[in-house]
């Protein structure tokens, strides 16, 4: 049974989603077609997240800055696939300042063409590279079938931008945020996610290779959660970004190109989230606990809350995020219905009994075990239990994925799996476009990413056509 | 005499200006006509602003959220005031996804009209209220003649936005943003500021009081470097923002809407910037201090980067934001001169004399003192002369500021010093537009802010026309 207003998963996950994301108060539609409000509640989930990975971002060497919303339009056409990709998408701001402008300009679906054109002008020599850039911004891209958070046609995100002297270079970059991204769904956000390369089908449009992690959702739908780009120097020779070499030639740079964005809020939604409403790892919520006092006399109220506020304060000092609800309005059962539905991860009761006994009950957002704790030992136990639930919500949705995860072996098989709706097959395929698309087309599933490592090797056979395949790769249904 | 490439101040203030944000690499110009690329050392210091504010606005009751980029155009014409305001600086989207929009698009200017679209579907009854939400995002207005962070087509701001039930409490909440808005000018950006209340001529569209904080940059010019808006029930009547009171009415809500933007980085340069280049207080300073080592022989080298790499790990485990510059193709000359352009607070120098004596040498950004300190205490005398440099800088800008700023008492002393280019005028003001019209024409100079405290109050006579004033304004040229 779900909590008040809150339709089960079991029954329609679409709505379950949709629901939580309304009655958390995350986000919500806004006048204008495709885009949304994050309200407080969803942003300041999204500002853990920006921490958390600015930090990495940083630490491997980035900077931040910013670049013009408008990107005129034809910048975006000068490279040819990237314009093909994305035409479909771009807004157009056709007038400004009363008149009409003699340029369009597009609102940016992505950087790629104005960061690539003033690259131009900063690099000169190899002693200006690496050039190693990252943005926070809003980009736009004009969809048509929107869902708060998964698919918006304004999206907040990051956007990584680098040039380096050699293509091995921008390779090991790709690759290394790649595995920044891999580290940010594992250790932050507990979702274990599939590192590979996109097929040709699915690359960015402009990059000669894309990479993407992908997580399994709670309805055995994959979600591409960040992707990172070898875009090899097609940027760099539409806008002339050239450096002068050690030995005096000029050579084009190479580039590459990586995101994630408020997609992930999302992410974190349909990954933990239960009936009763939001799940968030404890790294990415915004509050560590809630402290519900309980008592039913005066004579009682007063030294609970004294109790209570003891204890907020200790747990304050020891720099945690926490709130005492003391509303008077409502009961202690209401409250907790109320903090499970917002997902705070820890809720710490504190009643006459517990006043006595000097101990502090501490129960657990996603499986609701409860815990008594010595009163003096509570900043520690807090901590423990915090960290006790972060490895937990990991292990449970690797245990979910992995189960869901099977090798299949016949095209008969992989279509019977498919439209169970169960999660991703891991079966061979034998490189071509035409059995990616005969799959497409007859059971929706993509493959959502290609195994790289040499021990994903595997001698077999296409599960479509029966060529030889060198590999197995990972085949899902998408958002 | 200016650092390379730098032009003096005294011989051309606007050129010395640009010179220091293209030396220190702050930003750039686009592609695109009027807005401006935000580089690496621009940005840092915009997200030390940005830190230091958000928690300001936190610690008020805030909570940070994000609305849609873009507005319908038909919600900006609904407040008559606002549109005539904004009408002449929108851009305009018409297509969007490959078609012409039913109704056009307008990039948000600023972003009242949608938020409160907002505020009504989330405020039932007085129980909602206040409703204290934050958004960080960028806004854009078609300026004709733009300068970078001064004012540009596109620029980054915090815009607030509350809703409260009584006009009161809607006052008080604009004086209070204007308070953090002074005390962060004057705390962290080390620049006195004038706050007060603008005059009807200059107040934002739409809103009932306009305060403003109001900066004296070094050629004598204002710099507005943040307003507080009471909007009165203007945009809440325009919306239907409603709420149930206590006694079963209903009623209007009462909104403040109040922001400050990159132009402040803008304002930290001209404030407190020199001819060798960028001087930045400690507390905005994304790098504490830089560590050059000082060598001759292979020998020395060896000895002084151990004693330096010691150095340097004392302080990033004292919490310190340092890098040692050990780069061997430059002296240390040209290194003191090139951090010395891009602003650190402090140079530490360390050489074989400094080791033989177990001392380093620290210099300050600003005033070029030397200071030779003990190696055990670098910690400490570190964070002793950052402290030191923040309130110097504050004190000299005060000085600086307050001997520019003249009780003038006759028209024609008044015309003399706005000729002269000095700074602001204290002068009596009747109140009415004409007189406020014609000094601008005559002079240039604008109220720039009229001090609403009881001590301000003095009886005079307009320094125009010789009518009963009862206060002092604020005048003077401004950016």
């Amino acid at each position: 049974m779900g909590a008040d207003g809150i339709t089960p998963r079991g029954e329609d996950f679409s709505r379950w989603y949709q629901d939580i994301v309304q009655k958390a108060e995350l986000a919500d539609h806004s006048p204008v077609r495709g885009c949304m409000v994050i309200r407080p509640n969803g942003y300041a989930i999204w500002e853990k997240i920006q921490q958390g990975l600015d930090r990495l971002i940083k630490q491997t060497g980035h900077q931040n800055a910013y670049f013009p919303l408008f990107i005129p339009e034809s910048f975006i056409h000068r490279e040819a696939e990237h314009i093909e990709g994305f035409a479909p998408e771009l807004a157009v701001v056709t007038h400004a300042g009363g008149e009409k402008l003699e340029e369009p300009l597009v609102v940016r679906p992505t950087s790629e063409t104005i960061i690539y054109s003033m690259f131009a002008k900063w690099v000169q020599s190899y002693r200006d590279l690496p050039l190693l850039i990252n943005q926070w911004a809003n980009v736009v891209r004009w969809e048509m079938r929107t869902r708060l958070f998964l698919r918006t046609t304004e999206f907040l995100w990051q956007e990584g931008h680098t040039a380096h002297a050699t293509d091995e270079e921008a390779e090991t970059e790709t690759l290394q945020m790649l595995e920044v991204y891999r580290r940010f769904a594992e250790e932050w956000m507990a979702l274990p996610v599939y590192a590979g390369l996109k097929s040709d089908s699915e690359k960015f449009a402009g990059a000669v290779r894309t990479y993407s992690i992908e997580a399994m959702m709670q309805d055995g739908k994959a979600l591409q959660a960040g992707t990172s780009h070898n875009l090899g120097q097609n940027f760099a020779k539409t806008f002339e970004l050239q450096y002068q070499t050690a030995d005096n030639r000029m050579d084009y740079c190479w580039n590459t190109s990586w995101g994630v964005s408020t997609r992930l809020v999302g992410a974190l939604i349909m990954g933990h989230s239960d009936d009763k409403g939001l799940v968030i790892p404890p790294r990415l919520a915004p509050l560590d606990a809630v402290l519900v006092p309980i008592y039913k006399s005066d004579e009682q109220r007063t030294a609970v809350l004294e109790y209570a506020a003891g204890i907020e304060e200790e747990l304050i000092r020891a720099d945690f995020m926490i709130r005492t609800d003391a509303r008077e309005q409502f009961t202690p059962g209401w409250k907790y219905a109320e903090w499970e539905m917002k997902g705070v991860p820890v809720r710490i009761e504190a009643g006459p009994k517990d006043l006595e006994k000097g101990h502090v009950v501490l129960v657990r957002r996603d499986d609701r075990s409860k815990r008594f704790v010595p009163r003096d030992g509570v900043a520690d136990a807090l901590r423990e239990t915090l960290e006790t639930m972060q490895r937990d919500l990991f292990e449970k949705a690797r245990a979910f994925r992995d189960e869901r995860t099977i090798p299949v072996d016949s095209y008969g098989d992989f279509r019977d799996y498919m439209a169970a709706d169960r999660g991703f097959a891991r079966a061979h395929w034998c490189g071509g476009a035409g059995c990616e698309e005969k799959v497409k087309e007859e059971t929706k599933a993509t493959i959502r990413t290609v195994p790289v490592e040499e021990e994903a090797r595997e001698d077999g056979t296409c599960v479509v056509c029966g060529a030889a395949s060198p590999r197995r790769v990972i085949w899902g249904k998408a958002y």
